[in-house]
Order: structure tokens, then sequence, then C-alpha cells
């Protein structure tokens, strides 16, 4: 693998596919997809499906996605983690003839709150690296709700689910934007002035949004995202806060 | 009007254009481009080239873009301005027959950094809005650099530059990216530490990159975003800053 490719496909709606990005997945001439294990084929199989759709021509080879040990300490875990990836990509080319750009669908943008770059890092020799953006959930949430992410000339921190549990509100924030929240964390703000807009699914046809005060919309959300999550078996979900 | 469709196109590269705004392009009646004066006609022809290449059948209205008033104070001056612009809207559809949605195509993302949802929520009678996600500065910023926009669970706080010029370097914050900043107001910091990413042109043929520590790459790129601008007449940029 001389030359790897991250392309940001959106958060689910195929819509949400650039010009860039499927002209990308086309030229590609071989997709790595990441296999997570029982009840998660939902997202492999809508990588597959957007790949065929946008026409793709490349090998498929799949690799099977390390699970985190939850013994070790956060940071570590992680890195890891990547290291674990990087080997299972290696494996899964190991005696695989590459005759181009090998290709990556990343959901979102490869940037935000994702960890290709990462491990894509970790490869030797090195690969030529190319990163093609993507529509992130941050962009798909305010456009649902049609609601602007900053107020004029306002600050926006991006933060997640663990750290707003760890470490609360950030200090002089007008607007917070949480990822990777599986435990709805805006429930340990004692903040009954926020407003809270949230959104799982964004743009898929399961997409689900509330909105309003925290105090009122912040149960409505615990229950629609438990139920969602015990109907679909995974959830995707991103919120906005602001601040009065 | 009684539809008013917000697409998001992207800082410029063609390709950032998704499926689902190239779609809303084609079945957009009539698209509204404004007129910004003399000096700035490549971004409306930018726009329009964008437009007719997706393949729009659209009536092209053009307004004449306000300019704010420099006696007002900040806040009064973008509201006044705001109101300016709703108002041009309305003047140059007056009279016009509108059969269909309305589109007006927004650099980036209408979400980030951008006025048109305020200007929207002016309009009397309030049309239907309907928001199209987009490629922001940011992503086309850290795609550039291949770099990623957080580090490991870590926050990133967006700001403008107006903001760390007033407030300087935001209290904790690990990873800051600046938006509309026409002063290089990083160089009002003194934190010879940071590291910075900067990008002009984001995506076009004229893209400029530099990056490197604050204290060597800064004055690079105070030079050389004054050059491009003195050539092109215009120039949009965007950076981001990591402490270590």
């Amino acid at each position: 693998m001389t030359e790897l490719w991250l392309i940001g496909i959106g958060t689910g709606h195929p819509g949400h596919l650039t010009l860039e990005g499927r002209q990308a997945i086309r030229d590609a001439r071989l997709i790595l997809v990441p296999q997570k294990g029982a009840g998660k084929e939902d997202l492999a199989d809508l990588r597959l499906a957007m790949a065929r759709e946008a026409g793709a021509t490349a090998r498929i080879v799949r690799f099977a996605m390390p699970v985190r040990d939850p013994a070790l300490p956060y940071q570590d875990r992680v890195a890891r983690w990547h290291d674990e990836i990087a080997e299972a990509w290696q494996a899964a080319l190991a005696g695989t003839e590459v005759d181009g750009p090998v290709a990556l669908l990343v959901w979102g943008d490869p940037g935000l709150y994702d960890s290709t770059l990462r491990i894509a890092e970790r490869l030797r020799p090195a690969p030529r690296l190319r990163v093609i953006p993507g529509i992130t959930a941050l962009q798909a949430l305010t456009a649902a709700h049609a609601i602007p992410f900053n107020t004029v000339n306002g600050p926006v921190t991006v933060t997640t689910g663990r750290r707003l549990r760890d470490h609360g509100w950030p200090e002089g924030a007008e607007t917070v934007v949480v990822m990777l929240d599986g435990a709805c964390s805006f429930d340990t703000l004692d903040r009954p002035d926020l407003q809270i807009w949230w959104g799982a699914y964004l743009g898929m046809a399961e997409q689900i949004l509330e909105a309003g005060p925290l105090a009122e919309a912040g149960p409505r959300i615990k229950e629609a995202r438990a139920a969602a999550r015990a109907r679909h078996g995974w959830i995707m979900d991103t919120y906005l806060l602001r601040a009065p």
C-alpha cells in the first residue's frame, strides 16, 4: 500500500457524499471495510451500499475490528486499540496484491473525533495520505434543526461526553457541542437554563430530533435514546447545548 | 416565497458539493445571488459556475449586498446589516413570480459562522426553511493538512479573530480554530509554544498552506496572506492552533 485515502462519507444520508468523495470511491482500487461483530452489520452494510451506489469497482477487503481492553486506563486503551487496528489493516492486506489507492470510508469527516488518521500514522512503510472531507454530525445536527452552530461572533466548544461528565460545563462557554456521548452526560449538568438540540441517526431514515429547555427535553431524550437503541441495536447521536 | 433552501456548497472546491446539495440546486426554481461590488466578482462568479455545473435550471436573481455601517457598535452593526440584507432579498424578489423553492448558495455550511439563517428568520411571512449541510473551512483545513481536528478525547474551541484579539487564548484550551480573522490575530498571542496550521482559498486552485511552530510560521503566514490578498483582491483563510 503506497497510497491511502480516507474518505469522509457523512453521517449516513447517501446525499451527504460529496462529488469529490464519490470520485475517490470510484478511483480507489481496494476498499477496507471493518467488521464490528454481531448486531453491528447495519453500519458495515451501509458503507458497502454507499460504495456500490457511488460506482465503486474496487476490491472489498474486510478486517475484523479489534475490541478495546476495558482493563487499561483510557488513553492507554485507545493507543493500544489504534495499534491493533493498524495491525488488522496490514494483516488483511497481507498477500493481497494492491495495484492502486487503498480507501477507507469514514463516517462523518476523517478529522473530527475519528481515529483513522491516528491509525494511519502507525503504518510502516508510511503510505501517502489523502484526506477527503465529509459532512460531520455537527453540520447534520444544526441543519436538521435549522439552527446556527454559533451565536453572532460567539465561540463554540466541541467536546466529548466523557469530558462533560469529568469536567462539567466548560468555563465561560456559550455553546457546547457534545460528541461520542454514550451516557446522556448532559444529565450530570446542573444547568436548568440551558437549551438542548439533540439528534440521532442524523440524515438517515431513522433520524430522531428533540429540542427544548434541558430540564424538559432531557428526560424525553433519555427515553427516546434508550428505546431507539434497543430497537436498532446501535445508536449514533450528538447534541448542542446553548447557555442564555 | 414559501420555501427557502440554504445550500452549503463547501469552500470553493467544486467537489465539495454534496449529492444532496447538487440535487437541491437542480430542484430550486430561483437562486438568489449576492453582488458584493467591484473586485469581489470572483466569488459571485464561482457560485454561478457551480450552479451551472450542477445542472441548475433556476432563474438567477441578483441582489446588491448592503455594506455594514462602521459607525455602529459591533452587535448593532451586524443586526442592522442582517435587517438590510433581508430587505434586499425581498426587494429583489418583489414583482418576480416565484413558482417553487428559492435557494441561496452558502459558502461552507449555512450553520457555521454564516449569517444566512439569521437573515432568513427576519422574513415575513416566514418561509419554510430547509438547510443542506456543506463542507466547512474546518474540514477543508484539517483535510488539506491531513491532521485531526481534536486530540484523543480532547476539546476544541471554535472562535473568531475578533474574540481572539479581545479575549486572548481561551482559558484551558488545547485546540483553537479561528474563523473570520481578517487581521492575523494569532499575532496578538504571546504563546511561542503553540503550533499553527493555516490555509487560504481552501480547496481552490489558489490554495496556500503553512504550518509549524507559531513563532516561525506566523511571520511567513502574515507575508503570504498579504501577498495573496493583494494578488487576488480578496482572501478567505482559517487556522488551527494547538497547545502542547
